[in-house]
This record gives structure tokens, C-alpha cells and sequence, in this order.
């Protein structure tokens, strides 16, 4: 559906603009940021770099402070920051917890109730909101060239839509992504809920580490950066390692897997890499 | 007084400490971050950025969205964030407003009771706080080279302490600075409560346009940013035109004052020029 332009601000030369829409896939209103770079500003057509946010955040968390923009406006790639789950569908028990319901959406569609019929964000990531992004700026954006990235529940997004739909993005990255989701608590939790606890076959179609090794496509262009000084990563939140071995045991190329020493899981990680992570991304869009 | 290290995290290749010293300029505990770059973790003496914010924050505000970090890691300058005001002094209407007491200490020593106790803010920024930094990082900062920059408020600090204290700091430089204080209603308020609504000649030596009239220095290392679509420069808060006259009167030389089109007051106007004022404060450090 049309977006409602909230806020147009000037940034890097470009336009940030803060949007809401309503969705049909989550049947809530949905908050989105996009920020156009000077050359789309300037009406040329430029790609897209999809960022999907970690637990708890909304879109103004990694706009205020990952600062992709000073790197996007230098290569003239728009980015587009969703929210992590629909708001206000006012389920129960959906705000108890800071890691599942509201702020958590794990970028799956929910098949278990009450859940199933407002979580589903990857209808809404991988379909619904590219649509209507692309329908509303015909000439800022360019279909034909999208990447994604995220941090977080956002890097397992990005890994897990990117794996599953070979073709639709040209590269993905992730910054301490939770790589393994089946086997770790935050995972868990979030995929008995959505899923269902005794599915556990169907958590396999939403975990990285599994849905690597039957990747269809060539290789993967990927970057992982993960901080060596992160708590969550010490807790085995991450797994970034059993995603780089299902990746060498599948025989899949193309991942580079950096651990950043002293590293923590805050946006002073990813501002510092965040353009390190739009390079990667450009690499590809403008190949 | 000694520095309490509250947390220390990577960032840029640098150091981030988030500090806590008790001050005897104000009574009360003080938070300060400090960003060490890359050549003073590796053991070598910089120069250092002071960098003063705006109403209602705290030294995380500009920290988390200011990206001063990216480019003064490049340059190996260090950075300082110091709060705003004092915090905690329990002082009758110290949190009714949030344009004067708590977050809002305009970088003056109040002569008027209660606020003349506590709120010592320029006795604190342009002398206690580096001298306390200076003697607990004697490897890494250089007390020789400091230049200073800030924002709205702190865009005043750093434009009255420069022209205050000739030779003490190399360069300033300001975004959206509150440059006329005496004529604004930010200002009015703020000298009523600290200096006295009656005396208006003290009022004069904490005002940017009125100190430039007698500046002792030779010319001015000055570089303003104001964005045209700020909401307080088109309320007449911050009237960097009248400071402009008053440089031109007075014949003094080297302010560069850039109007910036449809720019706000936010951090998004900063993080995007932070690199000019950066390299502007370079230019001074390293000459």
C-alpha cells in the first residue's frame, strides 16, 4: 500500500525519508526508513542495500547509529531499514519478553496461533515490502539490483532470505549474525513459538547452518564480521563457526568470515565496519 | 580527581572509555567519554577535540550518533565528550525545564543562588576536566594541541571559551551554535537563572557575538555550520547572522560560515559534516 512520508531529513547529501505503510502481510501499520543517495535524489536509479535490525530495535535504531549512510551516499546505493515485527497487533503476551513477540519477529512467517496471522515477516521482508518500495519510487530504485545485510536476529534474515532465494539478492552480509538459530536459545525460543516447539524440521528452513548445506546457487558472496569481545557470541548465541563448517562441508565458496578482535555486539561494531559492509555490497550491485 | 573507567569498547580501530570522575567544580560526579584512536592506544601522544553538545545531553548522545569517531581515528585525534550540566545536585527546579538546570548548564559559572554551588561549567571544561585527563592519560593526549567544537549549546561553549581564552585551544568550530545568546529566548533564560536577569553586562562575557568585538587574538580559526532547515535558526535561537556581522565590524578574520541547505538541528547534520569540522580542527592540531 502507499507509503505516508513522516519525516524527509537531509543527510550526506542525500534524503531520508521515514515512512509508514500499511502491510498485508502483517496487517499492522509498519514503520520503514529509506534513505536516497544524492544520485537518486538527482533522478537516477540507483540499487538497493536491504538492512534488517537485531532484537528490540525499530528502523531508527541502525539510522541513528550504524552510519551506512556516509558510505551508501559515496556509492549511490539506497537503503532501506524495516522494522523487526509488526507493532500493535496486540496479541498476548506479545511485549513479555524483549526477545520474542513485538521487536522480534525472527524475519519467519509464524505458522502457530496466535501468531500466524501478523508474524509474518518474511513474507513481508523478502515480498511485500521490495514491492511497494519499488511501486512508489519507479525511478529512485532499481529492482534489478537489491543486497541485504542485518545484525543480529537481522543477520540470520539476511543469511536465511538470501540462501533461500537464490537470484534475488546480489550479495549478503551480516554483523554477528545468529548463524545457527536452531541450536541456540535465542533460536529457540522464538522458533517453538512461531513454528512450534515439536517441528523441529521446519525450524531447518529458517536456520543458515542448515539451509546451506543444499544451497542451489554458485557460490555465496558473503561477509560475516563477528566481535571477538562480544557477549553474545561467548554465550553461543551466534555459532558463527557451525555456519562456516556447514559452508566448507557443503563445499560452498565465497564466504568471508572475519573475527573483529575486543569487538563488542553494539553499533559502535557496526559503524566501524559498516562500510567495509557497503563495499561488499557494491562490488556486486555494480558488477 | 582519578577516573573511573565504566566501560571500554572498539571502535574505529580506537578505544572508547566511558569515564566517571568526581568534580570539585561542581560537587558532583561527572560522566566524560574519551575516544583514544588508533596511534594513542599504540602508545603515541595526540592532540585533542573537545567536543561540547547540545540541550538535554548527556556525552552518549553525539557518542552513539555524531561519527566523529570515523574520522578522527583517521586523523589520530582523540576525542572528549563531557556532559552538559551537572547531575544530581537536587537543586529546587533543576529538572522542571529542559532549557535550564539539569542537561542544559550553558557552559557558565552561575553567580546566582542556588544554581552557583553546582553549576561551574566553565570553570569545569575549559580547566578542571582537561587538566584531570591530561594527568590521567599523560602518554596518550597532548596538553599542547586541543582544539574545540560543539553543538546549539555547546556551540556557544565552544565559540565563548575560544574567544575567552586566546591560545588555549587551536581552532573551534560549531553546528547550529546559539551564537547570540543575550538576544535569544534560549539564552534569556538561561543568563536570567545563572547570572541574573538584572545584569546584563555579565551576560556579555559569555556571548559569542558580543566577545568578538574585543578579541585579543589575531584572526579567528573558526568554521560554522547551519542548516537552513533548522527549526531553532528559523526561530531566531541561534542567530548566526548576528555574530557574522559582528566578526565583519569588528575586522577580525578566519570565520568560514556555511549555510547548509534544508539541513536540521539533528545528529543527522552533524554525522554528515563532523568529517569538515574534523579536518578543520586537524588543519590547527597538526600545523
Amino acid at each position: 500500500m502507499a507509503f505516508e512520508t513522516k519525516a524527509t531529513i537531509a543527510n550526506f547529501g542525500g534524503k531520508l525519508l521515514k515512512l509508514q505503510h500499511q502491510s498485508s502481510s502483517t496487517g499492522t501499520p509498519m514503520d520503514v526508513n529509506l534513505f536516497l543517495p544524492p544520485a537518486a535524489v538527482s533522478g537516477s536509479k540507483v540499487p538497493v542495500l536491504i538492512y534488517l535490525s537485531g532484537l528490540t530495535c525499530t528502523p531508527q535504531n541502525c539510522t541513528e547509529k550504524g552510519f551506512f549512510q556516509a558510505h551508501a551516499a559515496r556509492k549511490n546505493i539506497a537503503l532501506v531499514w524495516p522494522d523487526t515485527s509488526p507493532r500493535g497487533a496486540n496479541l498476548p503476551g506479545e511485549t513479555d519478553s524483549w526477545d520474542f513477540g513485538a521487536g522480534a519477529g525472527f524475519y519467519v512467517d509464524a505458522t502457530r496461533e496466535p501468531w500466524s496471522k501478523h508474524y509474518r515477516m518474511e513474507t513481508y521482508i523478502a515480498s511485500e515490502l521490495p514491492a511497494a518500495l519499488f511501486a512508489a519510487y519507479p525511478d529512485a530504485l532499481d529492482p534489478e539490483r537489491v543486497s541485504i545485510t542485518g545484525h543480529s536476529m537481522g543477520g540470520h534474515g539476511a543469511l536465511t532470505l538470501y540462501l533461500k532465494n537464490p537470484g534475488k539478492y546480489r550479495s549478503v552480509s551480516a554483523f554477528a549474525p545468529i548463524a545457527n538459530p536452531s541450536q541456540c536459545p535465542w533460536g529457540e525460543k522464538a522458533f517453538s513459538g512461531y513454528l512450534g516447539a515439536e517441528d523441529r524440521e521446519a525450524w531447518k528452513k529458517h536456520d543458515a547452518t542448515e539451509l546451506v548445506k543444499g544451497w542451489a546457487g554458485k557460490d555465496i558472496k558473503a561477509l560475516i564480521d563477528v566481535g571477538t569481545g562480544d557477549n553474545f557470541y561467548k554465550q553461543g548465541q551466534l555459532l558463527p563457526e557451525n555456519f562456516d563448517k556447514a559452508v566448507k562441508e557443503a563445499g560452498v565458496k565465497g564466504l568471508e568470515l572475519r573475527y573483529q578482535p575486543d569487538y563488542d555486539h553494539s553499533y559502535f561494531f557496526m559503524s566501524t565496519f559498516a562500510g567495509d559492509h557497503v563495499e561488499h555490497a557494491a562490488k556486486y550491485l555494480f558488477a
